[in-house]
């Protein structure tokens, strides 16, 4: 886990680890990249988070039977590099007045569907239309099929169980459920790969490139939409109003599209340094009105 | 759908649908083949349950954005073969006292969840260890991928939008979706496919053949797990009692064991007869102290 936690540990220049593809051929997916960032705020604070979320899967998944399907999927959970959505989701929980506790099982299963999703992007299938990163496989294809199958619904059991109903929050739960399960499904994540599958099925790989408004709807759909569902979630679990629930979603969206667009184009980029500036004061404005410590402590994902 | 509703529909010879594979040459996965059943009670009770569960599944996927995505994702819903864990839902529902409209949203999951691992489980994939059957690829397997990955968060977010929260059941939904993601996930359904690969993955298919204990595994966690969580959310949709709950869920494992193992090994085979004719009898055990006419109708099954 050291490089996936790397980049919330300091003021420097830190890799931004959101879906690294070392040897995609296609142009529209460069290569993973060092991105200079400045960290402004408590270092310790996303490393926190992260170590939090981390645990709680690591005795999620230990905790079961049998080991030879869950010993591969303890394996694809934490071989799949880090996202920061389920980070995302921790920080606005505590933004808008919720305990981290709260979140933790919504953060862990926004985990394991992007772990899920990263482990069937890197399928061997016969006739892929789209470019393989060389990851290394550990388990033969069928099985990573079937375990990439089970991780999803198993982060969701893991939210469902989650739930108290001594606590009167079931309708909570169920509306973070919905949220999550629209944000993985067919409107946007799986838009937003059927897109990238899509682009990259074309021949003409210059023109591929040079299309950054192609990217930046990829990006909406799948980063974005991962980080806006992340917010929201945070915000719904901590108690948060519905200003701020959709203020998180805004705030989550433009983070997302930041994240996914700098790891797909790079950094060096002018064009898209323009578009990032201006999602980044997007971003920014939305977390207005919030008590100010947290949202600095937020606003460090900058 | 002709095929898929044709075992409900009479006292005669019918096909059973539950997974059938025509070309699979390994010998634990015996060719589809009709079998002989006696439908012992009111004819038109199933069709009308899968009919309703149907008009259900086709006004949710038909309402939504985008077409590139739901018209895949309409087609491979509906070209899976239909199971019986759906309409198993809906009359556990009915018979403890429920209204079948409490149980389509769960219904719909589970056959969504079912279309989601039929279109996995034939999935071309590079070093496939599994028979594939020869079934018609009408999307790239990159796009039924993405469509399976899709579908279940699909059918959880149906079950999940389902709930109102004004009626105060929100914790009896969620108690559903632990089921379902259970059931779904690697304790389960998963481990029943594991199970599966790593049995073809033998050399030895005479010893394949031979080994009903092997055969009777995989369809208790894949077939016996769907059909138990299928009847128990029912009867916990239907506001059954923990004992009504319980009787169904032994009852669903039983009648999935049996759809399961006849599925693979046919009905001709004297030792499979033998267990199945044990595990009738053991589920109709589980139907003592229902309300007879609805016991009656639930019975129907064999």
């Amino acid at each position: 886990m050291a490089r996936a936690l790397s980049y919330i540990n300091g003021n420097a220049t830190l890799p931004v680890p959101c879906r690294p593809n070392p040897s995609r051929p296609c142009a529209l997916l460069l290569p993973y990249r060092p991105l200079k960032v400045t960290v402004s705020c408590n270092r310790s604070y996303w490393a926190s988070i992260n170590s939090d979320i981390e645990a709680h899967l690591k005795k999620a998944i230990q905790a079961r039977e049998p080991p030879c399907v869950f010993d591969p999927m303890h394996h694809l959970t934490f071989a799949a590099p880090r996202n920061t959505a389920p980070a995302l989701c921790v920080a606005a929980c505590e933004l808008v007045g919720g305990h981290r506790d709260q979140a933790l099982p919504a953060a862990s299963a926004l985990h394991l569907i992007y772990a899920a999703s990263f482990t069937h992007e890197h399928l061997p299938l016969t006739e892929s239309s789209r470019p393989k990163s060389a990851i290394q496989h550990v388990y033969r294809p069928n099985i990573e099929l079937l375990i990439g199958d089970a991780t999803l619904p198993f982060g969701l059991e893991l939210l469902a169980k989650s739930d108290d109903p001594n606590q009167n929050k079931s309708d909570r739960v169920l509306q973070v459920m919905v949220e999550i399960t629209r944000a993985a499904g067919s409107q946007e994540m799986i838009y937003g790969q059927y897109c990238e599958v899509e682009t990259c099925q074309s021949d003409n790989k210059e023109s591929c490139h040079s299309h950054i408004g192609e990217i930046e709807r990829i990006c909406e759909k799948y980063d974005g939409a991962m980080h806006a569902c992340g917010a929201a979630c945070g915000a719904i679990l901590g108690g948060g109003s519905e200003e701020e629930i959709e203020k998180m979603r805004s705030y989550g969206l433009y983070i997302g599209k930041i994240q996914g667009m700098i790891n797909r184009i790079g950094s060096h980029d002018k064009d898209l340094n323009k578009l990032v500036d201006g999602l980044r004061d997007l971003a920014i404005k939305e977390l207005r009105g919030f008590n100010e410590a947290k949202a600095k402590a937020i606003s460090s994902f900058f």
